[in-house]
């Protein structure tokens, strides 16, 4: 069963995933997709995954079968897995939950070749419905406090296979940088009876530097303190705490505005690698019962997407010190971003 | 100039480095090291960089010419430069802080192709002599509250030049990660009058299932919640809060110890890419006048290396949420390094 430690320094939970345990000869950055026959995730190879979660599908079709538009599958090697687990131990300085948790890939389109920004609005839109449908139904489970979802575009990015797909992990706890946000939200909010995020966009529209995009009701800049270039922070203008919330309308003009930006990325930059990653609010069923966290998360927390291309290299002064050297302007990649004309 | 620019959302600073801002052509992971014609850390290429800081020679030979044992030199293209700067500023809800600090390159050997493992024990204690003496001289600038010592080896860990260096940065604030780390030593010194660190080592050294090496007086082993395969802690096992105490003669011990490691890593796992970070303590002469924070810092800290080989690929996941799977069990990392017949 792998474990979820805890490192007391650092005030951050590790997966260690025992099932896969690497040898040293295993270990070696990757340098090419894996190999596969044929892709697991085309129409008409699924059978090559394990049995589907959920799909979009033509109707009179069945799942595991082709006639599909999104569809959700287990990771074939999860990092954590929903049977069991969860029980909590003290092991001197040190905390371990047994691992409990979700591990699931979206399939984003059944088209091998095609990524968000090519994908007509009504796909992307399915898409973002898979993730807020997971996540109402993820959250049911009170064992899980937080479900991360992400996009890993690209090898460099950490993809695996070319065909397009996010994952998510279903977690027993909430990741740290998340938990770092919702203190920091919380303590805000204690203060000025104001979302800091809410804040954050209204400060960003008005000084109007680092805006890409506003547009449908949603906001995308890269953020003042950008730790990479061309990072991009993504949110609702209007303040709404969770994804979960997110209604069919929203959802319909989040897809028109998150193709547009990854259109702008894609041409500015190449179709370079990327990362994003959901901010949403924890599972608040979830809350411990005695604990003052969370208590104005409604009101404190605003879901927001993190999008991160990955044009730099990572070195040691980064992993060893959370403090990152940006080489570019926050300002001029906006600018970029901004001037490029949309499809 | 540059700026260090904070983000309220994640407690981060970042610096943006607007001298040598890149356009998006300029953006590209790079799979090669620098193309040069003669490597400018080469013995009789020192005209190639910027003018010596600091050496250890033979006696009678002058700075920038041949002779020298360790080399320290200005980074060529300085995230922050010694000059002017300082200034702090707020930005509505954002500070900022004009750049100031120190960029500098430490060689560790006029040879090409020799790693630390590989060098004499000797050549190895001048290497960390440096690092004490530059960490001495600039701490005596009280503009500079931490001076970050690392060492990226190898391509995909990010060094860019394959001559055996180091570096390090001197900089206005405190990097994220240590600021954590600083937080976390000092409320548990609060509560129980005991380094945590001290606390740490103790319990590995009496559960000795991850431990590397103890001797000499120094200690290694695979953390409890290791984020990469084969991360590795090193430390004193007496207390000892910060890198500038260090004796010569500990000096001379740290030197056999740390080649040994470095020996062990490499025979194992086939000359890895690896990234190290030596976390001392902040320079306690430029702390805030009427702040708490570091007064106990003799007492509650301790400092260590962080060594992390650069095994495999960074996702979306870890970026977004700090949050990290680990597909090798650190008990296991541990016993292939400890059973590694030592040179």
């Amino acid at each position: 069963m792998p474990e979820l430690r805890y490192d007391p320094l650092q005030h951050r939970w590790v997966i260690i995933s025992t099932e896969r345990a690497a040898r040293p000869s295993d270990l070696h950055a990757s340098t090419k997709y894996n190999s596969v026959k044929a892709c697991p995730f085309c129409e008409g190879f699924e059978s090559s995954t394990p049995p589907e979660i959920w799909s979009i599908r033509e109707p009179n079709t069945s799942p595991n079968s082709p006639g599909w538009k999104v569809r959700i599958v287990p990771n074939k090697f999860p990092a954590l897995k929903i049977e069991a687990g969860g029980k909590k131990f003290g092991i001197g300085l040190y905390d371990m939950i047994e691992g409990v948790g979700a591990h699931e890939v979206i399939i984003e389109t059944p088209k091998h070749d095609l990524s968000l920004p090519d994908l007509p609005p009504e796909q992307v839109k399915w898409v973002l419905l898979a993730y807020r449908e997971r996540l109402r139904d993820l959250y049911k489970d009170t064992r899980f406090k937080y479900v991360l979802i992400f996009k890993n575009h690209g090898m460099s990015a950490g993809a695996s296979l070319a065909h397009p797909h996010s994952q998510l992990i279903a977690t027993p706890i909430v990741p740290r940088n998340i938990n770092i946000k919702l203190q920091t939200a919380k303590s805000h909010y204690e203060k000025k009876e104001r979302c800091l995020i809410c804040d954050l966009i209204q400060q960003e529209i008005s000084t109007n530097t680092r805006v890409v995009s506003i547009e449908n009701g949603f906001v995308a800049f890269a953020p003042y303190a950008s730790r990479f270039p061309f990072e991009l922070f993504v949110a609702p203008v209007e303040h709404n705490y969770s994804f979960v919330e997110v209604s069919d309308d929203e959802l319909e003009r989040f897809a028109h505005f998150l193709k547009n930006i990854l259109y702008r990325l894609k041409q500015v930059l190449n179709d370079p690698p990327y990362n994003f990653v959901l901010n949403t609010s924890p599972n608040i069923e979830a809350k411990p019962k005695f604990s003052d966290q969370w208590v104005t998360i409604k009101y404190d927390y605003h879901w927001h997407i993190e999008v991160i291309p990955r044009l730099v290299r990572i070195a040691g002064f980064e992993w060893g010190s959370g403090f990152y050297i940006n080489p570019s302007i926050p300002e001029e990649a906006a600018k970029y971003l901004r001037d490029m004309k949309s499809e």
